[in-house]
């Protein structure tokens, strides 16, 4: 965790704009839990918002209600077989933090367990919008904390160092994408 | 266009799962418009829904408001200057279509033209949600009809023959990534 550094909000909304996959923490009454999540997109630009599509059968789903908080975190291309196995079990079965022997330290802002080794981290507060919430799964939250691998983000872009930093796009059944080739392209 | 095959709705997700940046169009009362939009994202499966943030400062929002339908399309790599060009001009102040000499086709559902040579598109229907719309600039819609190049996608996965038909994925500025290696990892 020692690359780290803060991302001012008016540009936390760059480290999702490429679309990558993501992992989410949550935590309510001293219980916390760990899932995947595909759909994660920005809303807002300053303050910044984003949204999250949270299945009301998950574990999380009942945590970030409870909690009306949560991280947002983007995993590398090295933690993909761990987002994948988040993604796979409900938890409230068991700690999936033991299970998956996943190391954790602490989000700043919120109360949240966050999972270490990450590039990127958001953590958000949920702006209570109960008819999206109930007939749409969808979760709309503000970023009140961000911050990032300094060695694969900063001055507000993204610049992987190697192959096993770079962030991943999730396809189904096991199946992801590395973020690519970055290229450049002017205005005409 | 002798590419494109129907993918089935409840696989219409599968197309934006992994994060891509896309092209907008629309036509309300025969004018339309065509825009870039990096924030856009599956909501559900079958019928699949998506959202969409439209600024209410762009001439798109006011055709979208019109006609409630849009057409989302996957630019590749080969299209990252056009998607660079539809995403800086507003639109209104002419036909972007003319001016960018972009080759169109039309829609097979929804009354929009489609731009040619894109790896997938999604027909949108708008469910109307006046809450979302005026207060964070969100839309939501139903997909449809989806379809996309078999070259690069079928039986649900995305398999890139050439870098040219890579999707993208936008950070900011004119820096793309491009969609990257495809890698598969085991349930454990």
């Amino acid at each position: 965790m020692n690359h780290l550094k803060d991302v001012p909000l008016n540009k936390a909304y760059l480290l999702l704009n490429h679309g990558p996959s993501t992992i989410v923490t949550s935590e309510h009454d001293g219980v916390a839990n760990v899932m995947a999540a595909a759909w994660v997109m920005p809303l807002d630009f300053d303050p910044p918002k984003l949204m999250l599509v949270l299945d009301r059968n998950t574990w999380s789903r009942h945590l970030v209600e409870g909690s009306g908080a949560f991280v947002i975190q983007l995993p590398t291309r090295q933690q993909a077989e761990l987002t994948l196995a988040v993604g796979s079990s409900n938890g409230g079965e068991g700690d999936k933090f033991e299970q998956l022997d996943i190391r954790t330290a602490r989000a700043k802002l919120v109360e949240a367990p966050i999972v270490e080794d990450c590039v990127a981290y958001l953590e958000c507060k949920v702006i209570s919008e109960p008819n999206n919430q109930e007939k749409y799964d969808l979760f709309i939250a503000e970023v009140v904390a961000a911050y990032a691998d300094e060695r694969a983000f900063s001055n507000g872009r993204w610049h992987f160092p190697s192959a096993e930093l770079r962030t991943i796009h999730y396809q189904a059944g096991g199946a992801f994408f590395a973020t690519g080739e970055a290229f450049q392209v002017s205005r005409g």
